[in-house]
């Protein structure tokens, strides 16, 4: 058995997509296993990961933009408020989501779908650092 | 250490949940393994998998066409279209949903609860053939 | 390679969030294992999983109610509504969330972010025992 981990840091821009698969490859790669699985984790509550088509940017900008019509910034309920219009959306997006994912790889290569890739979704407006913890099971 | 995977066909009719318990059971049990986890990862963007209910089928429907409901087809928000009106609630679909689940075992079973099942769920309307890796970890 | 592998109970009292960061983070340590991932499973259909902020208790109040308000109990549609109004709201958000998380620990200690819990969140209205499968990868 042996356990490979990293952790990545990504650089997001703005609220959005962010894609991480070849981060996530080369870590695979690095670790010289043939079959196993690679698990990828969030380290934070207001982003997320999701694996999504990676083709037709269309498409992720419809799914970004049904998920701000569904979480709206100007709640009133909310009391969680402190931290900017923002952050309260971005902790139910992250919940509605996933943190961690568990990809299988074999012969070196995840065994992702054709129009598949594995992105981080940064839910707060500003850019920040984000960090995900890559590990290699096999 | 022992890392065994297959790739499972799973044969879809429509839109809706499709259970595969047995047949990540199976794997289970070929691998001949007594403890460990059992990951179930969905090489799609159009359908997803989800741990559901078993028993009682009224319970799937209810979930199927409350997800119906929270994701229409006639958005006109939508821009990415061109594969049809059911293509980007499928993508949104999934993205609320799951792609991977990792489930323990003990004993060569699945450690679920009595009434959990394992599912795919088909998120567009047409059948079709779907692909899921099953990896077992000990 | 090893695998160690504890079922929790878990006591709930009421719908909500219930932090249980620290019983897993006791099953690593009693592992005595450096590093790896540790998953969490939820052996249900009505109680689900996430990994939530677990500073401020207003976030997780906004969280809740905010699912409360996405899924209503009294929604005319739902058939399944023998064991009560909650139940199958517990479902759907149960599937909107998580039956299983895997959490990379290094140094005996889990890779969570500063502001990161492990959450039991339950979704009927009455307390319950749940159960959570702990399995340590390594």
């Amino acid at each position: 058995m042996a356990v490979q981990q990293e952790i990545l840091p990504i650089q997001t821009r703005r609220s959005g997509l962010v894609e991480i698969t070849a981060e996530v490859a080369r870590v695979v790669a690095r670790s010289r296993q043939s079959r196993g699985v690679v698990t990828v984790f969030c380290r934070h509550t207001s982003c997320s990961l999701v694996i999504m088509e990676n083709a037709d940017p269309s498409a992720r900008r419809d799914l970004e933009a049904w998920l701000d019509r569904l979480v709206p910034e100007d709640d009133p309920h909310f009391t969680h408020t402190t931290e900017g219009a923002d952050d309260m959306p971005a902790h139910i997006k992250m919940a509605l989501t996933r943190s961690s994912e568990t990809v299988p790889f074999a012969e070196g290569r995840m065994l992702l779908g054709t129009w598949q890739g594995i992105f981080l979704w940064e839910h707060r407006d500003a850019a920040h650092v984000r960090e995900v913890v890559v590990t290699v099971l096999t």
